[in-house]
């Protein structure tokens, strides 16, 4: 029904996360209405960002500077190293504004499912900076799902024996949660984790 | 929480319609995480279609040849023009296989709360158009909004003087739809409109 030049752009946008057949075709038309110098902003913000942003070289969160401000910064605790799946969990951490430590991210879980291994994962990198004296503690902040969870468990193996205090966050029933609706899996971890007041 | 030029790239992807901010962050790390060919992919290929698709200097359709496929096709009825709102309700038409003439699209349509007048769609375009004694029906497939109402209103009346049937499209219930769910002005619609079986 379309050229090719505009199934070529609506290709590309289907290609895009969340983004369906009907999106792409509003989002292709969108550029396609729009005068010249807006697609050309976007094409140039894309190129620009992709060549400005690197991945900071210790933690592997998204960076400009490398190493990242975080891990440059002398007043964060690097005695403490949070890991978290990706980048997206680091600005969730950060916005609470009380860790205070280093982040490690893995950009990704451990999943036999989609053929993703410990190997594929920043792993190895992680334990290269666990050689310093300094961490005294890691914290696993992977995602409470079943990869998640391995990521975690494979990983707590791995560090355990270096002496080096591991822990999880905790899982439970969130805040504003409600027990009736809250799924047999969350009520059991909520109930594990209970704690004297 | 996000560098500069993270937040740029966030706010490219917040001017696409439909795209709130969340989801603008989620495109944006895709782009950031992924190779960089994909990136420069995606960007070369929104100024290649934004170089490439002109829009057709007849009928004001999208188009890589001026004039257009459906202009330029000698076996349409090029004594009928339908007019509509946008590119994309013209390729709703041509689903249908059932209409043979020609097209022209206005671009959007007479909404003085978006301080949009009748100078700013093609209806001076459409106009001239009709200075071809060729033309013997225009059918006004605007959309049954407040807005396309008064547009096809406000045309139907620049029209009507120069001896050329105005038609518009039928409003009524929908192929499948239900009695019992539509709504008054739809019902109001589909019993003015109703025929003789």
């Amino acid at each position: 029904m379309y050229s090719q030049t505009v199934n070529k752009l609506i290709n590309e946008f289907e290609k895009l996360p969340g983004i369906g057949h009907k999106s792409a075709v509003r989002l292709a038309f969108y550029v396609l209405e729009s005068p010249l110098d807006v697609a050309q902003n976007m094409a140039s913000t894309i190129i620009d960002a992709k060549n400005k942003v690197k991945f900071c070289s210790v933690c592997y969160n998204i960076t400009e500077n490398d190493p990242c401000d975080i891990c440059s910064n002398k007043k964060r605790d690097d005695s403490v190293i949070c890991v978290v799946e990706n980048v997206k969990d680091v600005v969730a951490m950060e916005k609470t504004h009380e860790y205070k430590g280093l982040y490690h991210v893995l950009h990704g879980s451990i999943s036999p499912m989609n053929n993703i291994t410990a190997g594929d994962i920043k792993i190895k990198e992680l334990l290269e900076r666990l050689k310093d004296d300094k961490i005294k503690e890691v914290i696993l902040a992977t995602n409470p799902t079943i990869e998640g969870e391995a990521t975690a468990m494979y990983i707590s193996r791995l560090i355990k024996p270096l002496g080096i205090t591991v822990t999880r966050i905790a899982h439970g029933i969130p805040v504003g949660g409600d027990l009736e609706y809250t799924d047999e899996i969350t009520l059991i971890k909520a109930l594990e984790g209970r704690r004297e007041m």
